[in-house]
């Protein structure tokens, strides 16, 4: 038989850094081009006692189903943490548990995304996050990634010659995959900006908690008294990416028609895991347990830095970061960087093409990501080492 | 800010039974509406048992991200397992783990249908289905189903008039909400037809492991030469609706459509999940608990139906089943299913009216289900005591 898809699904292409996985997969290459939390960053120990207690005390609760909105005891918890600690979300928000934030990206555009509506999303931007968007029809529209954030102007400029434009979507803090964090001017220039033009914002925030140097910025839900933001938060990073739980903090309309899709698509999130988020969350110290993975990911990231500034400056520049997992490096603006990574993976390492998070596939890039999370120092050294050795 | 949603939700309306489910709120009525596994039938010990094990061997496996397609040793078991004990899958299919079988429905709808593209399903069918393929903007039409599954005149009749079926969807072992089972004659004949006309079919089985009487009949899959059907597993009814672990059996080109619309909806499924299923089915006697199932749900069945006899009978008829979690029942033709199930619920006790389960809003039924897996014998003799106090 042949098969003929839907129009949505015939336009999702292969991604051009598959060729270069297909590489990664052996295991000879390091590779620098995961996103994974680092393997120390997991509180097994914690979770491991929380479930045997689970099992012990009120199995069926982890086993039988469960509600679509979510665990009504996370979600209660939830609610009042981030409106107590980050001022995040109100009277007129709701909440809903999802199987990883990646779940809200696709339920909120299956709620408000018409074939060719326009997506603005910050260019470079996270290309899990713009295939879901594809797969709705979307069309893409980049904006400028500056050291402080989406260039203000190029996004009013957008705004204004595109009114079928239905939300922006941001990574605020520790971008993937630039580094940046936008600045407060910048986070209300948005805001504003959205407001006037009456679009949504989508606010992903999955490493905002992974910050270990500079100062702390809100979030741009928590200017939000007109109901334009949908708050992405997550616990993939902070707790365990297996388990797939993440959140939406949204305007109870939008939070109303993601449950009826959310019921549609996997009926409600695996159960265990919202008792083991729930449990950790509330009876062991989630803020110290915050301040270790800090720790952590500071000392792997300035270890990233200094190897960057030993081994690629000034051949390779790049921005330094205050948190998140990933490094965003720059070559000349004379080099290929499909190029440039494939003839990396050739020799044994692997880094992410700029290229594959671009809105359009015309728009240029002469930059690389580099994740320093999930490799150890030695793969580490051992991978820009290399990356110093490649030929442009 | 008014919200403007897509044309796929706005359709989706408020069940109409969402009115009852309020009323099935209250602790105080007894409700036969769900469709839970009974508590006795969860493996606790074994799950609590490879959990621990899991945790103390190889945590970070169990937490870390994981494949799109599936933790890899499960579906290698699972493809084994389905060829060599029930002949489903071949060369040409491909397999992939979801998070429940409610997401092969919602990923083959998202790879295949386009706006306005037709669904043919029996008629009444899975309301969690049906309101997938609705979010997908198709038009439904039913087909009446027979005490021998779907009428086929009707289902050839529905195919030469409608060019824009994509696909039939048939539970065919003991189905929701009807209770029947589909003869060997016309599993085939709906192949051929399917075949005849160039449509694809998904065989959503979730209950055939649950017979406790009768003959085991081959899957439609079975018949699968042309590539045309897409069957879909569940372990939500074997083994725990809570991990949300289901996986599809399709030809090689459906499932890789399917695979990149669930890295953007959700990434992968839950790995823990995944294990804890691959270990049950590997390192327990997953035969003789199938076979400790049945009989939990044999009794259960058969105490549902000896109440029907003693309570309902003359007044109300049903069909007698050979599997599942569910009995159909039918009122007289003059009767409002409606106003019935909303009378019973006002008496403390829940049912679902059949025309919750139609394809359209216009088609009449004069039946309701109810489910005795979930009660306990003493609240499902007060039910239907009480349903036969119900005047009409």
């Amino acid at each position: 038989m042949e098969y003929i898809f839907s129009d949505r699904v015939q336009s999702l292409k292969p991604s051009a850094i598959r060729e270069i996985f297909k590489y990664a997969a052996d295991p000879s290459v390091v590779s620098l081009s995961a996103g994974n939390p680092a393997p120390e960053a997991f509180p097994v120990k914690e979770i491991a006692e929380i479930s045997q207690r689970i099992f012990a005390e009120n199995p069926i609760a982890a086993l039988q189903y469960s509600v679509t909105e979510g665990y009504t005891p996370l979600r209660n918890w939830l609610t009042d943490y981030m409106k107590n600690k980050h001022n995040v979300g109100s009277e007129s928000d709701d909440i809903l548990i999802t199987s990883g934030a990646q779940q809200v990206m696709d339920l909120v555009s299956k709620a408000v995304l018409n074939e060719g509506d326009v997506v603005i999303c910050e260019n470079p931007s996270f290309i899990g996050s713009l295939n879901t968007f594809r797969s709705y029809n979307a069309r893409l529209v980049g904006v400028t990634v500056e050291p402080d954030g989406m260039n203000i102007e190029q996004l009013e400029d957008v705004l204004k010659n595109e009114p079928k434009a239905k939300f922006i979507y941001t990574i605020p803090n520790f971008q993937n995959p630039s580094g940046v964090t936008m600045s407060l001017a910048k986070r209300k220039a948005v805001y504003e900006l959205a407001k006037k033009y009456g679009v949504l914002i989508i606010e992903d925030n999955p490493y905002g908690d992974l910050r270990y140097s500079g100062e702390f910025l809100p979030s741009i839900k928590t200017f939000d008294t007109d109901g334009i933001v949908i708050y992405s938060g997550s616990f993939s990073k902070v707790i365990s990416p297996g388990m797939r739980v993440g959140y939406g903090i949204a305007p109870k309309p939008i939070i109303q028609k993601m449950v009826v899709c959310k019921q549609g698509q996997d009926v409600h999130t695996n159960i265990w895991s919202q008792l083991v988020c729930y449990e950790f969350l509330t009876k062991y110290d989630f803020d110290k347990h915050l301040e270790n993975l800090r720790n952590i990911y500071r000392k792997k990231a300035n270890f990233a830095m200094d190897l960057l500034d030993k081994y690629l400056l000034p051949r390779i520049t790049y921005n330094r970061i205050d948190g998140g997992l990933f490094i965003w490096c720059d070559l000349p603006e004379n080099v290929d960087v499909n190029k440039f990574c494939m003839d990396a993976v050739q020799n044994k390492v692997c880094v992410v093409p700029g290229t594959a998070f671009m809105a359009n596939e015309s728009d240029v890039t002469h930059s690389f990501r580099i994740n320093f999370s999930t490799p150890t120092d030695e793969q580490l050294e051992k991978g820009i080492k290399i990356l110093s050795t490649i030929n442009f």
